[in-house]
């Protein structure tokens, strides 16, 4: 996993423009706009922000992305998505997760937490294969806060 | 405009994997996959694509791509699309369509063509207001040829 770089904006804008990627996030429920996007990433504080990629023997190529934010927190907050809809449900994101999980356990940190939406049932599987645990619901939205204690 | 690069790929295969912007290619009706898409680019012959970019004062970014086909017939077609979803529809594409026609008219040809499916109203628009005006339909394909004579 390399850290996101300015020039990989265009290719997460896309990526998070599409309906299969978006349906689940909190704060989206339309493509995103370049300034919105733009001026989120500027901004951006206390989080990192990570490209995954494939290597299918061929060549190598970016895939998703997978961040954790809230790093100033006891338990900082993950979030993932495949951008390569067609390759959702592949095991990816659950490799990804594994490092940023040993990433986070390297830093320190004892705790990890994930926001998932009610009906993603995908991502529920995905956190919860990796120990993660439900929590309380997230005030006004359909979502629960997951949490794994290293 | 610059011509598209290796490191384009997952840019142009995240815009091509999008709905809104595959909802009238002849050849696809769902998301692409890496393998059809990378194959198709490293093979194909007798075509240039290019990427259309944007300046908005603050950083320079990659919009959508445009690309001449058949260039060794005397009535090369062109075919464009703004991957940037939600700068559909602000005249990114005619700029870029005015500055291939430039192109092809320098290199001597005399005529240009382009397949547009029957319900895509907007690049019926966009192609006819260059002078582009519409001949017969395109065999098993709901739709049809059109063309420029320079």
């Amino acid at each position: 996993m390399d850290s996101v770089k300015d020039e990989d904006l265009e290719l997460l804008l896309a990526w998070r423009s599409h309906p299969d990627v978006y349906r689940y996030f909190h704060a989206q429920s339309s493509p995103l706009h370049w300034d919105e996007h733009y001026k989120f990433w500027t901004t951006r504080k206390d989080r990192l922000d990570w490209i995954i990629s494939v290597d299918d023997g061929i060549r190598k190529r970016k895939v998703g992305s997978v961040n954790v934010s809230h790093l100033s927190s006891p338990a900082p907050e993950i979030g993932i998505f495949i951008g390569e809809v067609t390759l959702m449900g592949h095991g990816v994101g659950k490799r990804s997760l594994k490092l940023v999980l040993l990433y986070l356990k390297s830093q320190g940190y004892l705790r990890a937490t994930a926001r998932i939406a009610e009906g993603n049932i995908p991502s529920q599987r995905l956190f919860g294969s990796l120990g993660f645990v439900r929590k309380e619901k997230i005030p006004d939205a359909d979502a629960y806060l997951y949490e794994l204690v290293f």
